[in-house]
């Protein structure tokens, strides 16, 4: 799955910011790729990008219509299907992070049809797979992995990316689900694909690369959580990383939809360590990410202190206090084989 | 999945004993089952049952006409399709353990819906799962693991249910690949359902049941498989085990496929332990099953009882010497609640 840029945001009717996350993790991790937003009467929704008609849009070389938002049951309304058709009439691809196929809605798809759009459901595997090799590839790989699921895994494989591209290194984001998908421009998400190749989407996302490079692969789910363990464990394999971050969130008592207990951050380090040398024995941890939203900014100071600590790693917010300690010990722990462009 | 017994296997032509191979285990397992065979000219294999025609086997019951062989690719051969046609005219269901679908084939497809037969295609899931719960069930059960792919996983779960049975236990064999779910008449195909549901599905295979019940879970893959390991991790947390037997081939010197070596069986053991308590705190391992077919029977004997010592667990070879080790341990472990109908 491969997206043209740059994108027209339609956040339709929304009721709220909430329902337009998709939108706003797009502006902000890919401001330059977004011309603009559209909304409809009623949207409570905004961010802060300006509001274009699909004429507009496409006046400024939009080249993709994304439905960014999310609504319960991940439908379609009935509502936006016009809007979406015009934008296929003026030229504009159409990407879509909802459940329902975009192809499903026959007015959109005699339009694709007729006008030669591409249609992106996010959500939905794009092509087949081969199964896992485990062959080992050049290049490097950082997997975030959580104690749950929505920890923060995007966010700090996005940040991670943003800060080593500051430093001047070669690094790129690796999608794994669909808002991941939409602010990559391609990707794969791996809980859409057929079981058996969980392994070898992993693999063909993070291909071979200059020995420098870095993948920054988004993780999904938690090796501890018994609903999505098996995506976790698969990606896992498949990508193969040298370096792992463990994202958190302190506050939290379940897993995530179930009564599962969360498991502590040693164990994941362990168990991810532990599976993860199948495939590298060179495996290790290179920092711990933790979502401090719920504390205050003192108690997270103290609270990221002692688990750096405890764990004898850096232990940082990626929200609230940037990543660098992170990155300064992926420097350490992987010295460049050519001399880096800059520091 | 849910097939129509009795059977008439389909052997086409195929060359040998070993593309038969299905055919071979549901004549092992479920005789009863088996009406005949049909072979075509030229065919090299043989599972002993009489040899009827279409006809014969209608007058006799045959409710699933089976192709209950595999070929390279996956196919149907072209010259099998007018056998399938008149199977379905003269009143036949259809099962397949092919890649290809039946209903691709036009010629399938029609008869099938002029006459109202059920076509299964058995490596592909047919209905759509929830995600997993992580919930507890009523009812045991126990799961069949691996060093490694391709190590006895199934063999053994059908063993230990045909020995529980024996018995006078309460026991199910529950099949999550296409040989197991022939076999069974019923069950899932885990690694053909999309990611997200793995462990969704194999809630769904062992259902809640008597305090007694014991299913059988066919375990897939290994945890240690590069390929594969996804659909073993979500298997073993949908499937909630109180028990698990490790399955096991001493010859094997690298993991199926690929380059990865092979696991002590400590390791995994120890592996499935830490995993499987998520979401049953009290599993333990109940046994070893190796397939020593490569060894002599004395150095055989020698390996099981030293495995045995190692580990303090039954080690058996179920085709060679049986499994009864094992359920006397499962007996001792997991006292009945209510009296036994016989021992």
């Amino acid at each position: 799955m491969e997206l043209r840029q740059p994108y027209l945001l339609f956040l339709g009717d929304v009721r709220d910011q909430l329902a337009a996350k998709v939108a706003h993790g797009l502006v902000h991790w890919r401001r330059d790729w977004c011309v603009g937003q559209m909304r409809l009467p009623g949207c409570g929704a905004d961010t802060g990008v300006p509001d274009l008609s699909i004429e507009e849009a496409a006046a400024k070389g939009a080249r993709t219509f994304v439905v960014a938002v999310a609504n319960a049951g991940g439908v379609l309304a009935p509502s936006w299907i016009p809007h979406v058709v015009a934008a296929i009439e003026a030229g504009f691809d159409v990407a879509s992070g909802l459940h329902v196929r975009l192809a499903s809605v026959p007015e959109i798809a005699e339009a694709a049809a007729k006008h030669g759009a591409a249609l992106h459901d996010v959500r939905h595997a794009e092509r087949a797979f081969a199964t896992g090799k485990g062959t080992v590839r050049s290049g490097r790989r950082l997997l975030t992995v959580g104690t749950d699921c929505s920890v923060g895994k995007k966010f700090t494989a996005l940040a991670l990316e943003a800060a080593m591209r500051r430093r001047g290194w070669q690094a790129d984001f690796r999608a794994t689900g669909q808002t991941g998908l939409l602010i990559s421009g391609k990707g794969v998400a791996v809980d859409a694909v057929v079981a058996d190749f969980i392994a070898g989407a992993a693999e063909w996302l993070s291909p071979d690369a200059d020995p420098d490079h870095w993948d920054l692969v988004e993780g999904q789910g938690s090796l501890f959580h018994p609903s999505f363990s098996g995506v976790t464990l698969g990606l896992l394999h498949g990508s193969q990383p040298d370096a792992f971050v463990v994202c958190h969130e302190p506050t939290r008592r379940a897993m995530r939809g179930v009564e599962a207990p969360i498991p502590a951050i040693a164990e994941v380090i362990d168990m991810t360590v532990r599976l993860g040398r199948i495939v590298n024995p060179a495996v290790r941890c290179v920092g711990i990410a933790v979502n401090t939203e719920k504390l205050g900014e003192g108690q997270a100071l103290t609270y990221l202190d002692r688990l750096a600590g405890e764990h004898g790693l850096p232990a940082v917010d990626p929200i609230r206090f940037g990543v660098e300690p992170v990155i300064d010990r992926v420097a350490a722990e992987f010295p460049a084989v050519s001399p880096r462009s800059s520091t």
